[in-house]
């Protein structure tokens, strides 16, 4: 049995990640799931990161409560639909923790990807696709109560730009860089391009 | 201002850990806390670490919870108390890591230890308690329904012991061993006299 392939889309808040990832799961009959909150202890992990309640979480809580959302999220439900030979399409996932907790937060990002690599045994993704919006195009977006991670301050988010632009530039094989700030429709016929291009036409 | 000293009971379930903490706590007129569960954040963590329910958790979410747990613990009870001039006693710390999720878990220690120390930012305890008890008498001294983690094997519970005499031996300078199946006096005894040797008369 062949395994499937693993999808992730990364950005910035209000980058369009989750739309374009329901997208393309349903294009490719992937199955879609998230980062954090793909399990049951992740709902109730990512109720504890996003609520502003928790403002005073220490930026390592918040790298190892991802982490420990990961590690379940991919015993649970990557690894047993990978080998299953599906396709999985995830919102979010390590790019993210090296952005927001390494880059964002300043925790050396050496030390998240071990914790990252520690979380996954070693899992990588096939294709990465980072839609890149400019934080003041995602401010105007967010409309409502902005959670815990929402409202941190903008240096925190043009240093998880930039900390994403750095990781896509050093390993052009698997990631791409995707403009996220066009009409959605636009963005999602170039996805489906790179996903064709990259890993070739997948099937349901 | 002198830094408090960090005191620490480790030991398998019902090994009187927590009467023998609060006990000291107590007499040298210390901060008694514990982990997990020592913050807010830390109280929501123990619930769902414990919560039988939780019966799937795979052993890396685990020990990557627990090290939440500390690293918010530290940062938040423990370092300020110290730095204050505070002594420390706390139920359970990195040993109970490297003891459960590694030695218990099978996890690798060294792996483990690492979380920690990330968890810790590289705070060592100045003196460790490791109370011993056979496993036979410890289960024993349980009544009424047993939570996630007493209801592990047998065999657990002997790894996770072997596991604690594995860690004393190899770090005799910091940990001391107390037969924690004799009566409660003696061991309160035997803990006042170890400190005192260990650390001097510590001021309230």
């Amino acid at each position: 049995m062949v395994s499937g392939r693993l999808i992730v889309f990364e950005g910035g808040e209000a980058s369009g990640k989750s739309t374009q990832a329901s997208q393309l799961a349903q294009h490719v009959g992937a199955t879609l799931t998230r980062e954090p909150g793909g399990t049951s202890l992740g709902a109730q992990l990512r109720a504890v990161l996003l609520d502003r309640a928790s403002y005073a979480l220490d930026p390592r809580t918040e790298a190892l409560l991802m982490a420990a959302d990961r590690a379940q999220h991919v015993t649970e439900v990557v690894r047993p639909a990978l080998a299953a030979g599906q396709n999985v399409v995830c919102d979010r996932f390590v790019g993210s923790s090296l952005a927001y907790q390494g880059y964002g937060r300043e925790l050396d990002v050496d030390e998240v990807r071990s914790l990252s690599a520690f979380a996954t045994g070693g899992l990588e993704p096939d294709l990465v696709i980072l839609l890149d919006v400019a934080p003041a195009v995602a401010s105007a977006r967010i409309d409502g109560a902005l959670d815990r991670i929402e409202m941190a301050t903008p240096g925190f988010h043009r240093r998880v730009r930039a900390g994403y632009l750095t990781l896509a530039e050093a390993d052009p094989e698997r990631w791409v860089v995707i403009d996220g700030s066009k009409p959605t429709d636009e963005v999602t016929r170039a996805v489906a391009v790179v996903v064709d291009q990259r890993l070739g036409r997948l099937k349901p």
